[in-house]
């Protein structure tokens, strides 16, 4: 019952002792070590304290149904990507194994996308660049994936999400949901999406304009690609020549994700995907690990 | 640009290295090693980290103008306590000086306490068992201090303060602001007060019934001192006989505070002190430092 610098951890680490779960009680452990650990290192006044407190209070009520500050939070200090990649690698039964490698889900996944056939278009607008995305689903043994599903959802020519922009853009927009043929293929057109910056009109938003940080994702198409029997992946396709792709503000850039949008000038091969010569061509193999 | 587990942290504090305010630097590059350091301890599944981050959006929202549930959860975490710690030694000149130790603001300090006079009592109800706390302020080399501002709040012997209760108890029940006499000394009678637990209707009463800690605070009396020209303390007393000195959740309780509040059974002093007796009796010498 002597509160000093010294007790203070072992103390409050000890009054989890009780904890009946105990998985609860090593996480509530860690925490209250590596919080510690960060308090004495900086050794905050009281006003810096205080304006943590302030920082997080606003943070929670900048949520709302469509915003989630906290995990953006969570992503602009490589939290988000740290957890996506660790249970990656907790997830491989064996290292090494040459599956599709995870990046973040990120906030616009709210809505179902719509189901599309093969080849189909997710792009209702027609304003930005054509492109085409074409690939397989397959297993780690190389075996194709007939039936898997491909769930895609990107931003526009101008780097919105169609839940962004509930009046300018149609509902879908830029989403769809595929299904592998039996040769494990998806394809669908679309526009090469833009970089974009993340919202900025909260606290995260202050703290990246303190530290003079910018707010841009890399350009990027988004993936969920399942089979029975296999475990999904959550990933993104990166425009290799893309602004920010050094620097995107939620650190979700693997070296494998990132891809070449070839620029293709051929009529026919236009006509066959249904686009307009030039358009770009990207092509991406998602390799999922039995389950 | 490509996101590991090794790269993930010196990317992130790299992220940081064009801050401005090199105190702001230091303190986002050492959240970021130890929140990372966390994460890797404890490996979260998608579904912990999802838990986390809905209990801290929960306690961002549970906060208005009478709550803050982030303070709560500092409090309960130790948080509180160590910063406050830690600001006591950094602001002591010579290590060892016998000041008074310092503990805890509490979230109860809202309203300014009204003033009274030597001697006056701060119970406005009446009901619980009379008490007299008595003391000085004093300088380090024992000087006493006149003039000195002694603003004191309690809870009522039921454990409520009067900002819980505005219709049961009358605005600045339990609470005075005293100025000490030409030889240093304050006096007030009032209640003893009763332990009583913290908030639990919000994402902190949720942990604390998670890992079955109780959520009670020990009896005390709450204590700001302060003198021209001398630093000011945030202090208790701490009843010597109550329930729960042993486990604060709060972690507010340090040996040096916890005073003993002596039954008194006699008349004559009751009469001058202004109460029936039996009473009790505190004494409390506070030592401040110049500043």
């Amino acid at each position: 019952m002597d509160f000093t610098e010294e007790s203070a951890t072992p103390a409050v680490v000890e009054s989890f002792a009780g904890t009946p779960d105990p998985r609860l009680r090593e996480i509530l452990g860690s925490l209250t070590r590596h919080l510690h650990d960060f308090i004495r290192e900086v050794e905050p006044t009281m006003e810096e304290w205080e304006w943590g407190v302030d920082f997080l209070t606003r943070t929670g009520q900048k949520c709302d149904d469509t915003r989630q500050e906290f995990i953006l939070l969570s992503d602009v200090l490589g939290v988000s990507m740290l957890v996506e990649t660790i249970n990656q690698r907790k997830a491989a039964g064996t290292a090494g194994e040459p599956v599709t490698d995870s990046t973040v889900l990120g906030p616009f996944h709210m809505v179902d996308s719509p189901e599309r056939a093969f080849g189909d278009s997710i792009d209702m607008m027609g304003t930005g660049q054509p492109c085409v995305v074409t690939g397989r689903v397959l297993s780690v043994d190389g075996t194709p994936l007939a039936g898997a599903m491909v769930d895609v959802w990107q931003a526009d020519d101008n780097g919105f999400y169609d839940v962004q922009q509930p009046g300018a853009q149609p509902q879908g927009n830029g989403r769809g949901l595929f299904t592998t043929d039996e040769e494990g293929r998806f394809r669908f057109s679309t526009v090469v999406p833009a970089h974009y910056p993340i919202p900025t009109d909260g606290p995260v938003g202050e703290l990246l304009g303190a530290t003079e940080r910018h707010p841009y994702r890399p350009a990027h198409i988004h993936f969920i690609a399942g089979h029975t029997g296999f475990q999904p992946v959550t990933t993104h396709i990166f425009v290799e020549d893309s602004a920010y792709l050094d620097s995107d503000a939620v650190f979700a850039v693997k070296k494998s994700l990132v891809q070449t949008f070839t620029e293709v000038d051929d009529a026919a091969l236009a006509a066959e995907y249904g686009v307009k010569a030039p358009f770009r061509l990207a092509g991406f193999d998602i390799v999922l690990r039995p389950s």
